[in-house]
């Protein structure tokens, strides 16, 4: 029994054994679990990852390729095995985990692949490499345990161990008619509960909820979390069961779905593979950095109209930079708290308009406090209360402005259907950058001059 | 069977049915899951949500009340029950499910709760009141299905078949030794296949990650979701089983935990429910902003420096509005790559300098791609190309510091055993905006007047 965590000695351990002969190696692998090495295998070389895999035996060897973090490219390990290896391995696989690792490779390797499998493997994975990998179908897992309607309970036992020999984890037994259609779940326990002469029929749950191959992971997610699923059950058009989805698919599709929210609200691209290189951070930032100077020009345009307003009085210029950061975090702040309460929940007409309303409160508060610090500073070491008073209105109103853009344009852009996280940062304190300037160059130059 | 989403037609459906009598408001009701009431909820009265509470059996408004969402509040639908009804519903309850919502009352109020309960239930609750929240003994169910190792294989189903009248949902069977010492866990299958006259012993799986009941609860996420476990157990210093955290709540902890991070970053209180109202929300922001006032006051400092090159040369100050925005966006785009990748994966030291190392070149190339570009904007617009050379260097530079900044700071903060998530965009764009201003500035006014 174990209860650990991975550390820096586990590290300096295996890279220790890697220096030395495979027996050594081999006793080490010994002592981690395959989702273990996989995480290990993070920190070695590939030619290292090669080795081990071809001292583990093949089950352990294909858990290990199938716990990889797609960002380790397991795909790139597979292939560069010999092909005799890699069949056994993928032959070995779960379907979707093979799907997965294949779907990552250029058209003729998945061909490469492919034709070394028998017909039977081979088909199941072309079956699944159809589908969007975004979708329950990309998703599933169609090694399931089906058991017929009309079973009895002694047969269906007995039908369940024998299926059981390929599926090695199950948490429910799915049940079909003859026609192979879909007709709900039982649970084991209930099998075993039941009277010896009774049928499944008479156990069956119909009330499940299960999802067309081509629903989107996010919905599927959302549904397992909601029902407290260990799996779901896909079925096409004509009811017909295709697979299941389970709930650790889904448990990394939610960290996976987050990562994306988390990169598109901070202007990063949702592509950006977090260990990537330089050329592919570059490739997904660049953009976005452009499209933020494109929106820093129109702000800057707002400050070169009040040139001559910013060459009477120098210091605006300093207090320029507070109103600007204040009305930038501020509507980050906003537009944080909005994009997370949409993900996690769609709004209704009456909450999306109370939420704005909130934002403008809250913007109006916070810029008030604030606007009076700044208020009383330039009172005190300006000596210029005309000034602070220009300043205190400047920064309510660009926190007004902070709030209601910070909560309403991801509302707005959920409403038309756009994903709310690409309101990042860089668009949102366009408004709060215009506005602000506007505000208090617009102030000064009236109240002031 | 079923398989949609609830959209604003239930809800309409719902209001409806709620301003009719009892009869149709009790038919609309069983047209749904427990879960989807539960949502429904959220867009209705506390007073028609108590209405409903009464009208349902006890076993679906348990159901309803241990489903709603923490930020719903339904201590406070409970507390308004009748003592009765209430006292139903707790005991109906999972006790993990009854501790949740019982922890968020006042000490007075608890214990008014309990009070009304069997012996039995109280205690089993106020035991699990007794451990922080946020770890597995908060987390856990003490109800399990335990056997002993000793039984043979139809002794042990028949103790399964017993248990299993008061747990509903198990996943894993756990096996203990007569001093109640946590041995291992066996499924339910593999007790099935086995010989009739065959122990429990004989098929036990003691290989099994368990954790303590003070492990952090984003371990034991961690865990859950690097060995796909339907559950974990429990254990004490004696290895006496306590009970067992499941997938369901995991996810839920990884749905907060990412919030958590979600608001941190932003400057967000990681406290701040989302669905709060304006005064939670400014207590929650208004403390960062005034840091960020701080952060303001001593980027605006820099400027004040050089208020008389600003003076002598005004279109400086639109072009400061460029360097500082791009700086802070940059910044954000390091930070969030970074904390989202610590926050996933633990870094090596080495990986943590290639991280940087990776992050000073992209600040680097973006720097020189953006300089450019207003490099060529001030040589053709403004027909100055001293002030262009100058602003490609502040850019190429603030962009550099951007990137070692905003990769730094969360992995130092890691280091020493604080939240990255806490460098957030206010504290990061600190050191833009003063490094943004010192460059240009500082450049413009030896290069320039």
């Amino acid at each position: 029994m174990q209860s650990f965590d991975l550390d820096k000695t586990d590290v300096s351990k295996l890279k220790q054994a890697i220096s030395g002969d495979n027996e050594l190696l081999k006793a080490t692998l010994a002592e981690y679990h395959a989702s273990e090495i996989a995480i290990l295998f993070e920190s070695i070389s590939s030619d290292d990852q090669h080795r081990i895999i071809n001292l583990l035996d093949v089950e352990t060897a294909s858990e290990v390729i199938a716990e990889m973090h797609e960002e380790a490219h397991p795909e790139e390990l597979l292939l560069q095995l010999h092909p005799d290896k890699r069949t056994e391995i993928v032959e070995e696989l779960d379907y979707d985990d093979a799907t997965d690792i294949i779907s990552q490779l250029e058209e003729h390797e998945q061909k490469e692949i492919l034709e070394d499998l028998s017909e039977d493997d081979a088909s199941s994975i072309r079956n699944l490499l159809s589908y969007d990998e975004k979708t329950a179908g990309g998703l599933m897992n169609t090694e399931v345990i089906r058991i017929n309607l009309n079973l009895t309970k002694k047969d269906a036992i007995d039908e369940i161990i024998r299926q059981s020999e390929e599926i090695e984890e199950f948490y429910t037994v799915n049940v079909v008619d003859d026609a192979n259609i879909f007709k709900g779940i039982v649970s084991l326990k209930d099998i075993i509960k039941a009277k010896g002469n009774a049928k499944i029929t008479e156990m069956v749950n119909a009330d499940v909820v299960y999802v067309k191959a081509e629903t989107d992971q996010e919905e599927v997610a959302k549904l397992i979390s909601q029902y407290n699923l260990t799996s779901i059950p896909v079925v096409n058009d004509e009811m017909h069961l295709l697979g299941r989805v389970t709930f650790d698919d889904v448990i990394d599709v939610l960290e996976d779905e987050n990562t994306e929210d988390f990169l598109k609200i901070s202007g990063v691209s949702e592509d950006e593979e977090l260990s990537g290189n330089w050329i592919e951070a570059v490739k997904s930032r660049l953009p976005w950095l452009i499209i933020n100077l494109g929106t820093a020009f129109l702000a800057s345009a707002v400050v070169r109209h009040y040139e001559n307003t910013l060459s009477h009085l120098a210091v605006l210029s300093a207090y320029m930079v507070i109103i600007a950061g204040m009305g930038g975090n501020a509507a980050t702040q906003a537009l944080a708290v909005t994009v997370r309460r949409i993900s996690l929940n769609d709004l209704t007409d009456n909450q999306a308009y109370r939420t704005v309303l909130k934002e403008f409160t809250v913007g109006l508060i916070n810029g008030a406090v604030t606007g009076l610090i700044v208020f009383i500073f330039a009172y005190f070491f300006d000596g210029k209360p005309m000034l602070g008073f220009v300043i205190f209105l400047a920064m309510t109103g660009n926190l007004v402005i902070a709030g209601i853009t910070g909560s309403s344009i991801p509302l707005v852009l959920k409403r038309i259907g756009i994903d709310p996280a690409i309101a990042s940062s860089i668009i949102i304190t366009t408004f709060t950058d215009v506005f602000g300037f506007l505000l208090l160059l617009g102030l000064a130059s009236k109240l002031l001059l």
